[in-house]
């Protein structure tokens, strides 16, 4: 296996036990060494009180696309946990879905530092900005 | 109606509106001037890979409680919008209920800075930090 | 000593290192666990364009202030470093100075979460909010 | 004048009114439309307690870079204030120079969003991350 190969077997491992993003309807596109491409289509899963995609759902999007780019660096062996986000909402959207690519910026030892960027894809295949986000990991035993 | 009748029917008038939440089963406990209080049961619907809440239920549940504290002091006739959140995630649960207290902690008329507490409600009662998120809104006319 | 003394000692014995510190005016207040103050006088050392306090000087206090907070709940023979801070600012001053309190929010052996609110005080005694801070920390070896 | 030259022009209308930058021995490299390079030479300024660059001076660097980076892209007119900023410290430096570079993620009329990327320069010209941001600025009056 390459070491991109062993990147996706990590995340996928990880991404088909997560209960909530199976439920809102996250798709795996890509992970490869310290970059991941997730997936969410429009549904009413997703939605606030005016029908555009929630801040929730972009949160998580984000948090997971960042956290699996910081797993696919990770020590061996090792699992990564959110230590903490912050999050930008840049605009509004309804339809199409929204597609996240997380990334590492730095693997420590201990901590490693991410960045996502979440962009909205139209039926028509508009791409625009939807959220920017940075976010700390810390690398924990793999209990599973 | 006393400025607390008119904070929670602001609050619960958006609330009722939300997919997301509803579907996700976040309780509306309390609203009033400055303040809200959540609550989100146990279920499949909020786990990640280890069985645990997910970070994206805690930053959801953190994010509309302060988002919706900061409801309750914006400007007559117009909604808020989140501009950014940042959370610390500070230990994981199972089973309970988590309980989530957002605040304003300043009201501009154009910004308003919120903080929120998330805490995992055990079975037995025991109550203990989850998460602490902190957080920009702006005020937007309402369209609804 | 008491454990408000060595809280006080830890905090005292960096503080006393700071050449950055030392120079903008910064003063220490008090130390104790899981709390410290400081206090910085305006002065033309920590002004921006339109002669207010600079969001690099309230950013340092409250960095500082939180960060010795963290220090006072560290593991005994350990130091902290600052992994990163999200800091909201809710309004300009002139004149007066500047007070932070930060204050440890969970202590792990690993990861510290802290939060620093600043307030001006003018010279009239009058306390308006200024910043507020969110912080996480990692314990560190002593190299000193 | 081109837009680049009028976006340089704001800019150093404005940096060489602050009084904290100048004393801290920072220096405009270059602006442009969306895109701000600064430089921070070491000194006993910018220490912290273990000789090193301390947090309050790369924060203060990447506030200002990513804070001008927004003021090219601000509507005729108006000038930037911080609403927030989120900074992760990556390593830690002595020495050289620190630089730091703002871009405009995204400019709205009201909200313009910012990323600031810090890295050190040691004297052989070595190139290392050194701190990353995420910044939220307000678009406001100019009032001098």
């Amino acid at each position: 296996m390459t070491p991109d190969d062993i990147a996706h077997a990590r995340v996928k491992e990880s991404f088909d036990r997560q209960g909530m993003l199976r439920h809102l309807g996250v798709e795996l596109l890509q992970a490869k060494v310290g970059m991941v491409e997730l997936r969410l289509p429009y549904s009413d899963l997703v939605t606030q009180q005016q029908g555009g995609y929630h801040g929730g759902a972009m949160g998580t999007l984000a948090d997971v696309a960042a956290g699996y780019a910081g797993l696919t660096v990770a020590p061996a062996g090792s699992e990564v946990a959110t230590v903490e986000y912050k999050i930008n909402f840049l605009a509004a959207f309804q339809g199409g879905h929204l597609h996240a690519t997380g990334q590492a910026v730095r693997a420590g030892k201990r901590i490693i530092v991410t960045t996502a960027m979440v962009t909205h894809r139209s039926p028509e295949g508009q791409v625009r900005d939807c959220a920017i986000m940075q976010q700390t990991l810390a690398c924990v035993a793999k209990t599973y």
